[in-house]
């Protein structure tokens, strides 16, 4: 009999019976066990793997029951003849790359990898002190009334509807619970042929290009800006105009634009409410000059202001503005889920266009999230989500006035959810950021926020939901000893 | 005391309990109740509702725990002050429109919904015999072990790795099952930074098209065809050239194209296998002609043949094969779940692109999957839908020799998830569509596969999946009653 050395790194926080069964399916499916040979005894493996004989046997059980192995009466546990020549020669007769290979840089059509773009240090998790935006504290996600919504999906029903796929609908209850439960906090009033769900507000962004901009189009955006969304309307070749932000938020010039694509909750990145004077001007201004306003309400979840201004899409009277928001961002960016709310004769067509570019959401997760949302644990996790992202603001808040007060905090950073800073002129902040990260302290530094030719190097962003909170002080007087360094 | 009516029309197969905190959490948020008046008592509730006092009880206090509501001693549940102003005023005073919207027909870059596209009727799984194609028995879900896996990703651990967003990468878990689990099946090594997880083989069609296709690209595509993947090379305005299809598969002709476009495993809608020595002469004509191929392997896991030829993929010597797959196409369409397979260049452009689209697919469902996999789970499901199809597509084969031997089913069918089928010449298939839905029968009409000027008209589609087995003979035996009174 061969001996196989079975072997597991066994990892904290993950069943042993997961693991070993892990590994032995693995041992299976590679074709490490030959077809007459007993596998290791339940005795046998659990002394090999050090774990108990009972959790051993209850993995040969299962494995036993799916058809993976056969059990011979005091001989021991085979391969079931299906797994006899498992390891496929296709593999091992793979062909080497022989004939030069396609020149893909001459074929590309598009390089959105040259793009700028804003980047994370991979294993920014491991920083000390990670000041980083976009990125949630995962201790505060709601687990238990996640799980509840999980369990409800996979209960008792036998023939789950969720398996099949919703290409021309979206999931009904999710849209009721968006048309009356989300979108009224917001002041919207939408019928339901007028809400498509995305993958997040980012996805409803790029569908509107596909559908909308061109190399003719101009497209009025603010400056500085949220990159992501302005790479999104390059794609199209639209011409992107950049207008400056002030207190209220954009600055409206005289030569109008087909598009504006603005974000009146907290500008991004310098954290400015659009004022209710600007955004009557905006309305009349896209009404007059027959524009199409893009609203990205993205924070209106997470948006802990006490009593936030409604959507502009509440003061829409011709519908030309096409409001576009997300429902991960609070909960978990991992999530993927946004909607849109416009005109039904563009819904139909994002849709249309959605079904090609990736068929629809996940029909597991819009099933779940509208539980979710039905039940009121939405509404419990925001309430929470609110509450502790007002702490970490008023924690940053106070360790920028103590530590770093020629550091300006834009009026803007009121209740956003990152802070606009700008230096001291003389500091450049991609060196600072460079410097800090070297202390355990990230930042963001804000240069590739603009697009002027030659963008203001002394801006940064500071985010407070990835870092613990009792951290926030400390890394504020680290970030200044680095600073002073520099000045 | 105002006295509240609720009422549930309670739906079999939800808990009692989730109903009822849904209908409470409802009336809360949508402000009917007042401030100061108590809510209904748990026994008044009970009664109304007709549940339990238990169950009413238990309802109260989850939202007295999540902060809905407070409770007074002896004198019963209230408002949480939160609640008291909960209906938000801006919602009536939702503005109407006035002006004139915009003309949205002018705007529209492209009008994805004027394409012909593979209808389903709405409600198809209320006719009798719903011989349509790509849609699940969702009985056959797995849903104890998927359940599982959804039990180890909300299990135990209190800080949720897959809250987080994963733009630059994928989860690395599920690479690696797709790496040394899945693609090894299919005779195929890659490397994790060839692999690219899409939603669905739909998305990475989608993401190839943005990339590499422009109005001066030539593709060649089979014909009759996939049309949902015509259309999205449409969305190039790439010049799509239709090739014939034979009994080995796509028929080359004279004038190379720059990229081909085929279904190797089974041709979409022939159910053609290519021959190995089709495949070798497509791979010889791609090299000569600086070609490259897209091969979209949609079924190789609902592929039932019991030795099925390698990818295409696994025989590629020059990276000229662009491998796209699904994994989810055999579990449930509605996960949205795929991969694709190509240079690592491409694959980070693709990336790049991907992160404008939608970001990235749900990072939760990859870290299910992926323990899915691991667990041999996926595997088990496969082997019984394969044996459950292999015993459906025996039972329509046997049907159709049975009531429609004038029915030529082309060799192609073999073991293919769906029958291709040509009547005799002068029926016409879209009237016969049309009179067997109303005798209970759907089947699906052939000519919007052909990509002819004028296609034949006598060519249909009928798949098996998600009819009941036992209905099957009978379903035929009707569709010959309605074919014998056209004839």
């Amino acid at each position: 009999m061969i001996r196989h050395l079975l072997h597991v790194d066994f990892q904290p926080g993950r069943g042993l019976q997961e693991q070993v069964r892990e590994t032995l399916v693995n041992a299976i499916l590679s074709g490490i066990f030959a077809a007459d040979t007993p596998l290791p005894s339940c005795r046998q493996l659990a002394s090999q793997l050090r774990v108990s004989r009972n959790t051993s046997a209850l993995v040969f059980e299962s494995l036993v029951n799916e058809g993976y192995l056969i059990s011979r009466p005091r001989s021991g546990y085979y391969l079931h003849p299906d797994y006899h020549e498992a390891s496929p020669a296709a593999v091992e007769s793979a062909p080497q790359r022989e004939a030069a290979a396609p020149r893909w840089g001459d074929r590309l059509q598009m390089t959105p990898s040259q793009q700028e773009s804003i980047l994370k240090p991979a294993g920014w998790m491991h920083y000390r002190y990670p000041f980083i935006y976009g990125q949630p504290d995962t201790r505060q996600f709601p687990l238990a009334t996640w799980r509840s919504a999980a369990n409800w999906l996979h209960g008792g029903v036998r023939d789950p509807a969720w398996v099949i796929d919703h290409i021309d609908q979206d999931v009904p209850m999710l849209i009721e619970q968006i048309r009356t439960r989300v979108l009224p906090k917001r002041g919207i009033v939408a019928a339901p042929d007028e809400i498509l769900i995305t993958l997040g507000s980012q996805n409803a962004l790029y569908l509107l290009t596909r559908l909308l901009l061109s190399s003719t189009t101009r497209i009025g955006v603010e400056n500085p800006c949220f990159r992501e969304a302005i790479n999104t309307f390059l794609l199209a070749d639209a011409e992107v105009v950049p207008h400056p932000v002030d207190e209220e938020g954009i600055v409206l010039n005289e030569r109008p634009c087909d598009y504006y694509y603005v974000t009146p909750g907290h500008q991004v990145p310098t954290g400015v409410t659009m004022s209710s004077a600007r955004r009557r001007q905006l309305l009349e201004h896209a009404a007059r000059h027959d524009a199409v306003i893009i609203e990205d309400d993205y924070d209106s979840e997470s948006n802990f202001t006490l009593n936030p201004l409604p959507a502009l899409k509440a003061s829409d009277r011709s519908g030309r503005v096409v409001y576009v928001s997300s429902l991960s961002k609070a909960l978990s960016p991992g999530l993927r889920l946004g909607f849109m709310v416009a005109d039904p004769d563009l819904i139909d067509e994002a849709r249309a266009l959605r079904r090609l570019v990736y068929r629809h959401p996940p029909t597991n997760i819009q099933y779940q999230m509208a539980h979710f949302l039905a039940q009121g644990h939405y509404e419990t996790h925001l309430r929470r989500y609110h509450y502790d992202s007002a702490q970490r603001w008023e924690r940053l808040h106070a360790a920028l006035q103590r530590y770093l007060p020629s550091c300006r905090a834009l009026a803007g950073s009121e209740h956003a959810n990152a802070f606009w800073l700008q230096t001291p002129a003389q500091i450049n902040t991609q060196q600072l950021t460079w410097r800090a990260a070297h202390a355990g302290v990230l930042i963001e530094p804000g240069a590739r926020h603009f697009l002027n030719a030659a963008p203001p190097d002394n801006y940064f962003r500071m985010g407070f939901h990835a870092i613990n909170p009792d951290a926030i002080a400390q890394g504020v007087e680290v970030l200044r000893g680095q600073l002073e360094q520099m000045g």
